[in-house]
C-alpha cells in the first residue's frame, strides 16, 4: 500500500507506504533491508522538492510462511517499491508526465544521484517536458548548477528516450522530429545522461510542472 | 544597469548587471568590494532555483572623480545592488509578488542563509504566497527540510509582515484577518523567521510561482 502527493493538513504532500509479508525474517534484517530498498525507490522520487514532515515507509512480517530466500525477497521488495514510487510520482499534483532520469558513467553513485536529482528537480526541465520540448540546454544547465568541476561537457551525452540530442560538446541537431513525437506521446519521458567519467549509475523519478500544480497549491482556499 | 529573468537561447534565465563609476578605486580593492556586495544582493535572489551559465556582475571605474570614502561608497553600492536585485526578482517570469525572507536569531550567517533560501525556494511557499495564504505550515516544512537538527520548533517564530502566525510551538490563531488582507494587498510580502538560537541574520528575495511561469516556460514553442 502507498499513498502520496495529496493535500493534507498542514498542506504538505505526505507519503505513506505500508508493506506486509508472511515471510519469516528477523526484525533487524528486515529493517536494514528496508533501508536499502527505500534508498533505491522512495528516496529517489520528487514531486516538487518539498519534503513532508511525516513521510513513512514501514514493513511488517508475521513469519507465518517460514524462512525465505532473502536475496530473492529483497529483489522482489525493491521491484515492488520502485513500482509504487513511480505510481506516486505519476499521481503527483497536476502531473501529466512521469520523468525518469538515468545518470550513468558517473565516478560514483553519489555523483550520479546528485546530477539526476538536479535534473529531475529543475523547474525549467519540468516545464520543458510539460511543453514536450527535448530541451538539452536546460538539462545541461541543471548538471552545471551542481558546481561539480569534475564534469566535462565534451564527454556528456544527453538523450530523450532513444534520441540522443547532445554529444561531443554539441547538439546533434535532431531536436525536432522524431524526438518531438516521442516527447508528445510518451506518458513516461526518460532522460538519459552519460557523463563519460566512470561506471556508476543512478535513476530517479519526478513529474512535469504544470498549471494544475499551481492551481492546486495556490488557489486551494477559493 | 541590470537585466534579468528573460528567456534567451538556450532557454535559461540569465542575469547581467554592469556598474560604472568615476570614483578612483584601485582594481583589487574594487573587485573584493564587489564580491562582498554581490554576496549581499544578487547572490540572494532566486526566481526558480535554476542557475544560468552566464550570470555576470561587473563594475568599471575610470577614476575621473578622484579618491572616495570607501566605506560610504561600498554602502551606496550595496544599497544600489540590493535595489537592482529586488527589481530583477519583481520582474521574474510570471511573478506577481516579491517575497522577502528575513531569518534572524540564527547561530551564524550560513545557517540563516540556508534557512532563508529553503523558504524562498519552496514551491509550496511560493504558491501559498501567490494564493495570498499566510501558510506557516509550509514555512515550517521548508525550515525542517534543511535537516538542521539545531532547530528547536518551540523557539521558532514566524511572521507575515507584522503579523505573527506561529510562536512557542503553536499557531497564534490569527491566520485569517488581518493577515489575509496584508497577503492580498502587498506587492512585497515579507516572511520573518526568528530562530531563537543566536544573533546572526540573513535576507533573501524571491517571487511567487504562478500559472504564467508555467506558460512562459512550457508553452514557448506554441
Amino acid at each position: 500500500m502507498a499513498k502520496g502527493a495529496g493535500m493534507i493538513e498542514p498542506n504538505m504532500a505526505t507519503m505513506l507506504s505500508f508493506w506486509v509479508t508472511d515471510a519469516d525474517i528477523p526484525s533487524e534484517e528486515l529493517q536494514s533491508m528496508l533501508k536499502r530498498v527505500v534508498d533505491k525507490s522512495f528516496n529517489r522520487l520528487s514531486i516538487d522538492t518539498d519534503t513532508s514532515t511525516s513521510d513513512t515507509v514501514a514493513i511488517m512480517a508475521n513469519g507465518l510462511a517460514g524462512p525465505v530466500d532473502l536475496v530473492a525477497f529483497e529483489k522482489a521488495l525493491t521491484e515492488g517499491a520502485i513500482d509504487m514510487a513511480k505510481q506516486i510520482v505519476a499521481d503527483g499534483e497536476g502531473a501529466t508526465k512521469l520523468i525518469e532520469v538515468v545518470v550513468s558513467e558517473a565516478i560514483d553513485e553519489e555523483q550520479a544521484k546528485v546530477m539526476a536529482k538536479s535534473v529531475v528537480n529543475s523547474p525549467l526541465v519540468k516545464t520543458a517536458v510539460h511543453g514536450a520540448d527535448a530541451n538539452w540546454g536546460r538539462v545541461a544547465m541543471a548538471l552545471g548548477k551542481t558546481f561539480d568541476t569534475r564534469l566535462n561537457p565534451e564527454k556528456v551525452k544527453i538523450s530523450f528516450g532513444e534520441h540522443t540530442v547532445y554529444e561531443e560538446g554539441a547538439p546533434t541537431g535532431i531536436e525536432d522530429e522524431p524526438v518531438e513525437s516521442y516527447m508528445k506521446q510518451a506518458d513516461e519521458v526518460t532522460i538519459s545522461i552519460q557523463l563519460g567519467l566512470g561506471t556508476a549509475e543512478s535513476t530517479v523519478w519526478g513529474c512535469d510542472l504544470t498549471e494544475d500544480y499551481i492551481k492546486i497549491n495556490a488557489l486551494y482556499r477559493t
